[in-house]
């Protein structure tokens, strides 16, 4: 392994100031621990001066038990005319707890003026007494040079007394921020190569960027190639505006391509799932297109790159899927060539030995449904449901005759609410008639449809509805089309199911019937 | 303005190659509209030779009038052992009609030998030949080098071989493809300039990149600093795997910072709208975070950034929104200052005299519907009604008493599907029950309570709901909660109202009320 390069993540701090994401104070616990099981150096979590959810946090962040990460409280130097040791802000800061402190204060004169409304002196003094304080209080600072290469392109003198004046006070790193996003690798390159010869002997310089421009990761590895030896960032890219870099993706280029050592070798393989895992907590949907961690980031659906990939991965696949823990997906749709049909064919039914015909049906029922809504990429169950009912004579497992539903809801002396549902079916030439209620209309329907086929197959017990997910297609208001797909699982197998119409009931039952059918299909093949 | 750049968009090729994305004819045909009134100078359409519904494409694309664009088909060199006269799939390409092919060949001598099984020479031949046959044919080539850097990289002699064979035989410009997306600037840089040293005097160089490392916009910038005149991309980042250069960031990157001429000077302004239209007909959601164009590309958050925007927009953005059709968005959430909120309020409420003790009021609310799943960012007439529920005492304009929805399903003899609502209200002192049908439980209930408040507003005739998008929060299957969304407009105003329960009809029941609320308050208000 090559030189090691010092990470730190702010998923906690900057991810937090992106749209759509309120963490609660148990998310941040979850989100630092699984940043500490991937290895990152440093945590950093929350400004505890600015936000009484982030002083819980670090109250509680003690008990965590952490093996690989410090946790990093997050502050501004002290105000214009105020000492240290007399704002209430540092103190703050202080009471956080945390070994490291990362300090952010200003590097662009531009700002010093217009937002501070103070001197350049007053500033350089503020940085300087900020960071001996923490120091002496017996902390690693770590400080962040706000707006550092907009301030270096109009006045570079100013911005390099600013980052001296931190390191002359003792800090551990000098991370040089670009705050706005809006520079060039080149910029990023020359201004990152000054600072390391002027400071890099007492401290580590570190690098911070933003992807308002689509550099991110980009100015993150020129300035790692020109000596800097930390990496802020958030591993999801989570942050204000367009993002942060993207950890998951400057680790895989740093560690994987250009052998510097970002986190522990055998950790690379967690990168995907601790990615997903922070998105979900987040509760913000991950882009599938995302560089090494995305769902699509080795799905294959242009016919040549799957024949491609299929005589020789390398041909069409940068890194193997399995050193970052992601793995490869052949698409279905109607751009698969033949060959890709007929090895999921095969892999459903192994004795397949159909012709062409057959094969050409399934894809004429897959491009039918395909212009109805439908999409079967991340179906798996409903498209092999697809294949053995256009293949083979299919008997299903039973046979809904109606269903009715009723949701009330009243107001006033006696609020009430309340959804039931009525199912007939048929099976085995046997009917069966039942009702239940349910929290909302597809649960109460779930809950209906397992109780009436319970008695004809028992082992449905074991079956559970692990996601929910709608879609609205081509929106025209309330009565547009929604795809709804389903995940189950019966502890041994995931399975995914899709359902389309322009009632979202409708929709969500058609995915519920396949699932079902997909449970009863595998235990007797089992 | 400086030098000019030929942008080239492969949405409707390799964009049509990432997962769920399917276009219809005239999907594709809206796509191009789009893509020529932005200014791009070709799109490349499709691949007649793979696909029917291509055909179909270039059968219909002559009547479109363009004023910008030239379409370009796509197809591969002949096959080994071929003459390209002889070669049906080269006969499709000249089927279709265009003026300008774009044609891809290998330059990796591993694909040559492992995937196109054939000799070095034989594939210099099916180049050379295939480019001189179709410039025989009157045609402008465009020679895409696949793998042109993989292949660089182990045997340059070889990759330039193969660019020269193109460059010989009467290429108008030949493109540097980085297929499998894992490499970085410096390489890109130091081919493509050797490349333009070679070849540059006879044809233009381009380049066309993929994201894998997530660095296709940088490399791509790279080759152009490096001489590349010529990009490929995708305007909103589409394509196999992680996609292609995302041509909206390269356009803003390239004209806007850098100089180059891409698009019209006056088009920039149509960036957003276009990028946004794009993903629309595709029907994928675009991330929030895209540069320049996403919703979150210009929102401040955090309260030190929105207090900074507010005195110097350009303290934290590298360009103005304006610049390309997007806008600035300030967010409320409870990590808005204080002088956030009071400026929201200030706007819902010009009067507004309150002090602290009010503005915390609102703050406490909007945290309180936060915990229970609420979003107010995307939510506009819902924030305005919790802003004077909260303040003042609020009449509504009607209470809900109950509402009652049944929906049935029936299959077999006669098949039938329908949804009824029963709704009943109070307003003004009276009371009114009434009953519609509707596609579907969100659109009966839709219609039931206009029916029934129409009596009392008959503007609410003006009104519709534009926009419905349904999010599950923490997913934990059919029992999760909801969120939903609803865009509603008069033909003046567009507003935003959200609602939250473990119930889809309830969740939708509230955004619902809201909507009708704020159209019935600003009717009032006018």
């Amino acid at each position: 392994m090559g030189e090691k390069i010092e990470i730190l993540d702010t998923t906690l701090r900057d991810g937090a100031q992106a749209e759509s994401i309120s963490f609660t104070v148990r998310d941040k616990l979850e989100i630092c621990s699984a940043l500490d099981a991937l290895g990152v150096a440093v945590v950093e979590a929350g400004n505890p001066g600015s936000n009484p959810k982030d002083r819980e946090f670090f109250s509680q962040a003690t008990g965590l038990g952490l093996r690989h990460a410090v946790i990093s409280a997050f502050g501004s130097t002290c105000r214009p005319g105020l000492a240290p040791a007399d704002d209430p802000q540092i103190a703050e800061l202080l009471d956080a707890g945390t070994s490291t402190i990362c300090l952010v204060g200003k590097a662009w004169r531009f700002h010093v003026s217009e937002i501070l409304k103070t001197t350049d002196a007053e500033n350089l003094r503020m940085i300087g007494d900020s960071v001996a304080w923490l120091v002496s209080r017996g902390k690693r600072v770590i400080f962040d040079a706000e707006h550092f290469f907009n301030g270096f392109a109009s006045d570079p003198a100013y911005a390099m007394a600013a980052v001296e004046a931190a390191a002359r006070a003792g800090a551990s790193v000098v991370c040089l921020c670009e705050t706005n996003g809006g520079m060039f690798p080149e910029d990023i390159s020359a201004a990152t190569a000054e600072v390391v010869s002027r400071v890099g002997s007492g401290c580590v310089v570190g690098i911070h960027t933003h992807d308002d421009s689509g550099l991110a990761v980009a100015n993150t590895i020129a300035a790692v190639r020109a000596g800097a030896r930390h990496v802020q960032g958030t591993l999801a890219g989570f942050g204000e505006r367009c993002g942060n870099a993207n950890l998951a993706t400057v680790i895989g280029d740093l560690q994987l391509k250009l052998g510097y050592a970002c986190i522990p070798e055998d950790n690379l393989k967690l990168l995907t799932s601790t990615v997903r895992h922070v998105a979900a907590v987040s509760n913000v949907p991950l882009p599938g297109g995302l560089p090494y961690v995305g769902r699509r980031a080795f799905a294959h659906k242009g016919g040549m790159h799957m024949d491609g990939v299929r005589k020789v991965a390398r041909s069409f696949e940068h890194v193997s899927p399995e050193s970052v823990g992601n793995s490869r997906r052949f698409l279905i749709s109607e751009m698969s060539g033949k060959s890709a049909v007929t090895d999921r064919i095969t892999a459903i039914l192994p004795g397949f030995a159909g012709g062409e015909k057959e094969v050409a049906k399934v894809v004429a029922r897959l491009k039918e449904l395909e212009k109805d809504g439908y999409q079967f990429e991340g179906a798996d169950g409903s498209f092999e449901l697809l294949v053995r009912r256009t293949l083979s004579p299919y008997e299903p497992f039973f046979d809904l005759e109606r269903f009715r539903l009723v949701s009330e809801l009243s107001i006033g002396e006696r609020r009430d609410r309340n959804t039931t549902a009525m199912i007939k079916i048929a099976s085995a030439g046997r009917e069966e008639i039942t009702a239940a209620e349910g929290n909302g209309p597809v649960n109460a329907l779930d809950i209906a449809l397992r109780k009436a086929l319970e008695k004809f197959y028992p082992r449905l017990g074991e079956m559970r509805l692990t996601d929910f997910k709608v879609h609205v297609i081509a929106p025209e208001a309330t009565a547009s089309k929604v795809r709804v797909l389903i995940e189950s699982t019966d502890g041994r197998r995931i399975w995914n199911t899709v359902g389309v119409s322009s009632d979202i009931i409708e929709a969500s039952w058609i995915a519920l019937l396949d699932s079902v059918e997909v449970k009863l299909l595998h235990d007797r093949i089992d």
